[in-house]
């Protein structure tokens, strides 16, 4: 399976894709999107999504995990994450691909296993799942892969799940 | 001059187009997308985004006026605001129309009188504005035409603004 993960923001935007199962996922790709702030929001907006369109093409991910966007002290910036966020689902869904929106704390508890992680441990353990050197640079292409990683974690345990439900059921049918 | 009014929303997005000139502007169409909180955030947006295009298609406006967001009370409200207006800011851009961002008290502001004008007294005003023999529903409807006009008023503002700053510099040039 191999995932897109986005860590979605006007100034700067992390894409990260992973590819593999849980506990043996590797780096397909990482990278940065920025748009200048003195460009207008429908500028910025047109140059994310014309960047996201070539990911997709280019890495044709499974499934795309992007940032849930939760109240901050910074409503300028929550707004810049909701706006790109969007328009990463919206280019994700137009293709129908599945998007899954998971929040800071959850990726964190995924690759760290603490939910209230900083981002030099998320950093340090994305570097170590995905067998890198070092952690990935700027902060938001590693929020980026450790999206990716939680999907493909959560994924995998959601599949399970439904499997373990549908045999319950079966069973149900056979008693 | 033609201009496109969104007031956006993921359960309700308001479209309004009025053309005309500042004092003197009629109703083109006015309507409401609607999309149902069952639905995944991505169908969502992508519905948005083919009711949005269609309307730039169909209207054909010289400009489009976003509500601007703020901080309000319900984050999960200014989420899908946020997430539904990046959508109709990306479909107006890549066109190359030009984008306004308007707050919701600038256009309180520019058709009541008000900045704290209630919804009823938009209404009112619109209806008067347009001259329609009452407000548009639902209120999104009506906010959404109230943004258009906002931007002919203010747009014709700045044009004059503009011309006169020209002929300043001109007369500098001339002494």
């Amino acid at each position: 399976m191999r995932v897109l993960g986005v860590d979605p923001g006007l100034t700067r935007c992390g894409l990260g894709v992973v590819e593999g199962t849980p506990g043996r996922a590797s780096l397909v790709a990482v990278g940065v999107v920025r748009t200048p702030s003195t460009d207008s929001l429908g500028h910025r907006l047109v140059a994310i999504e014309r960047e996201v369109e070539q990911w997709l093409d280019l890495h044709e991910p499974d499934a795309v995990a992007v940032e849930r966007v939760f109240a901050q002290a910074n409503v300028r910036t929550v707004m810049g994450t909701a706006q790109s966020g969007a328009v990463a689902v919206l280019c994700a869904a137009r293709r129908g691909l599945p998007v899954a929106l998971h929040t800071p704390s959850e990726v964190k508890a995924s690759v760290t296993g603490s939910g209230r992680a900083d981002k030099a441990q998320v950093g340090l353990m994305v570097a170590r799942l995905l067998r890198l050197a070092e952690a990935p640079r700027p902060a938001d292409a590693a929020d980026a892969l450790a999206l990716a990683l939680c999907q493909l974690w959560r994924g995998a345990a959601q599949q399970q799940l439904a499997r373990a439900a549908a045999q319950t059921r079966l069973a149900g049918v056979r008693r």
